[in-house]
Parts: C-alpha cells; sequence; structure tokens
C-alpha cells in the first residue's frame, strides 16, 4: 500500500491548515487505496484567529502540532519525526497557516522565511525524486523547497502570483479543478480554496492531484 | 435549490464536532446541488482536549460557536438565529460535542439533558415533518427531539444501543456504509465513525444519508 505523508499546519483556515483541504486530502488518499500519516511542526502558532469574526485573539496561543491533531483525530506525529525514506509522497493542504505557521509567506511575501525543520522534511522528499502535492497557498514553499525555475501555481490572483515569481518559480495560471505538474522535480500544485467557490470545487481540484501524486509513486 | 441546516457543536472528535464527518457532509450537500448554511449554540464547551495527548486542558476555555466557525470557513450563524421555516432540512454531525455540548449523554447516558436551544431547533423541523439527519452519536438526540418509540441508530455498540432503548427510541443495528430510516418521523441515522475505519468508510455512509435527506424534501 502507498503511504503518504502529509503536513499540516494547525486547524482553521484563517490561522492553521484549512480544514476542507486538509480532509479532502485524507479522504482522496484513503478512496483511492493508500493510506496516510499526518505529521505537524511543534510550534506555537503565529497567532489565533476567531474564526467567526476575523479577530486575533491575542491572549491566546496554541500549537501547530496540538491543534493539528484535531483535524487528524489524534493520530499524528511531530514532524520531527517523519523519516521520508517510510513514505511514497507527500501532501502539505493550504489554509494560512503555510504562510503564517509553516512559513512567513503570508506577511513577507517574497521575503519569506521557511521553518527550517519543515524544509528539511519537503527537501528529503524533493531530493528523493518521491512526488509531492501543494495545495492552495502552500505552493508559496515550493520554490524554497526545489529551487529557481520550479513550476507552480496559487491559481490566478496575479499579487500572489507575482509573489512566487520573486521567490523563483516559474507560475502558470490554473483552475480549480486542474493541477499544475513540474514533471522534473515530481511536484504539483492546485488552487483549491485560492479560487474555490465551494467545497465541491476544492473537491474536484484536490481529488484530481491526489490521484496524479498517487500515479506519480514508481 | 434546497437549502440545508447544518448544526455543529465544536470542532475536534473529542470535544466538538468530528471534523471529518462535519466536513463529508457539508461535501456531499454540496456535491448534491444543495446549499448549506452551518450553526452552531453560542455556548462554552464542556471542556477543551488536547486531541495530541488525550488530556483534558483545565485551564483553557472556548466556545461551541467560536470553534465550530473553523469548521465553517467563518460562515456560521448563532444557532438562536436559526429560522427553520428558511430551510428545506437538518443535520447534525457527530463527535462527542453532540454528547458533551449539545448535551451530556457522554456523562449521563439515558439520564441526559439536551441544550434547550439545540432541542427547539430540532423539534422545528421535527414538528414540520421537514427531514433530518443525525450522525455517528448525534443520534442519542433523536429520542429526545422525537420522543418515545424512534427508530434511530449508532451502529453496533451494544452499551450505547441500551442506552439509546432507556431513552425511548427503537435502536436498529447499522452497518458503517448503510442509515436507518424513521419514515414517520422523517429522521435518518448513520454510524460513521462510530464503526469507521477510514474516512472512507465515514463518506459511504455519510454520502448515502446526505442524498437519502435530500430524496426526502417534497
Amino acid at each position: 500500500m502507498k503511504k503518504i505523508a502529509v503536513i499540516l499546519s494547525g486547524c482553521g483556515v484563517f490561522d492553521g491548515s484549512e480544514i476542507h483541504e486538509a480532509v479532502l486530502t485524507l479522504l482522496s488518499i484513503t478512496q483511492a487505496g493508500a493510506s496516510y500519516q499526518c505529521f505537524a511542526p511543534n510550534i506555537s502558532q503565529f497567532h489565533v484567529i476567531n474564526h467567526l469574526t476575523g479577530e486575533v485573539e491575542s491572549d491566546q496561543q496554541r500549537n501547530v502540532l496540538v491543534e493539528s491533531a484535531r483535524i487528524a483525530r489524534g493520530d499524528i506525529q511531530d514532524l520531527a519525526m517523519l523519516d521520508a525514506t517510510k513514505f511514497d509522497a507527500l501532501v502539505l493542504p493550504g489554509g494560512f497557516g503555510a504562510a503564517k505557521n509553516l512559513s512567513d509567506f503570508a506577511f513577507k511575501g517574497a521575503d519569506c522565511q521557511i521553518n527550517v525543520e519543515v524544509l528539511n522534511a519537503c527537501q528529503l522528499f524533493a531530493q528523493a525524486k518521491k512526488p509531492a502535492a501543494y495545495i492552495c497557498i502552500a505552493p508559496a514553499l515550493i520554490p524554497l523547497v526545489y529551487g529557481p525555475g520550479v513550476t507552480a501555481t496559487i491559481g490566478t490572483d496575479p499579487a500572489t502570483a507575482e509573489q512566487l515569481t520573486l521567490l523563483g518559480a516559474n507560475h502558470q495560471n490554473c483552475e480549480v479543478n486542474e493541477f499544475v505538474m513540474d514533471e522534473t522535480a515530481k511536484v504539483i500544485s492546485t488552487p483549491a480554496y485560492m479560487l474555490a467557490g465551494s467545497i465541491a470545487q476544492a473537491a474536484q481540484g484536490i481529488d484530481k492531484t491526489i490521484k496524479q501524486l498517487l500515479v506519480m509513486i514508481p
């Protein structure tokens, strides 16, 4: 059975993993007959957003691994434990967590830095030529992991696409129900909620992306 | 377009809505061409569980509506605002939130009480003969809403089934990929993660349940 590592970044679109995207990822993996293990870095969230009001809860502090465990029903491991040799592929769902916790792309754009543990984990898959899928805003990490010239998409938003270009990516516009593939790097990306108007739309692109990811496993 | 009200109970299987079940519910509704609006009671959670360790975080307090907003991507309303006349059907996903926040079934079994606002909302659908679906452990609320003799399932667990029977339900065992229907009361229930060994299994029963719910709308 093909084994997929999934890196989460919290639990909630505005300060963590986008929940629909994460769940749809796990669904597509399982429906395709593969298995998954969730991971997350054991670090504090950048901040906590009240998802009802949209406001920062400045008196609260939450941990990325602990909150990600909600999406994983408790079955999650510290990203420090991720042994890439034991997995066939990698997926990073989106949500602001990818751009606030796994990196600071949400605040610094092309001047962003990626969490070192996240970078190391992702680069192990890249160096081993194991396929990886980055969803929604997570593709902002692709040029940081793969280096200049790698092809990726965050959908069609010009301002965000420009930041990826400044990071060295070859950005290609992509519709919500499609993905973009860099065949050499073996990395694929799909816009999901960067463009999706509904969960059913997000599911189309994510399911197609996960199916492609599994096909790319030798 | 058919409009479905979805009542959430927090965000995380151990102290709120089971995230996979909630997301799969929204997915099935949308894929079937219907629309949804999420609601949750504006009350404190019974407690906060660290989903990584399983332990109670006794120094933390979270609000059911605020945390449910994570699953709803911010698009959620206070349950007090639910006008049943504006919706065609109702869904309650599972998770311990249904048995800890919407009621105290998790602690008191057949001696449980249901939150009055939740009871009122659910009964408005019942009295209007609008169909409703209860998932996982949420069917424990069915006898409280519909009264003695109503048919429901929580899967096959004998101890939990006995508590439903004591509450007056006609409990029927049910496999994970099926649902149980009370045609007179127009209420259906499915075990989901009371039995599911994977998200794909939970999705089978939930999708079948939501499709049946939509068929039951005149």
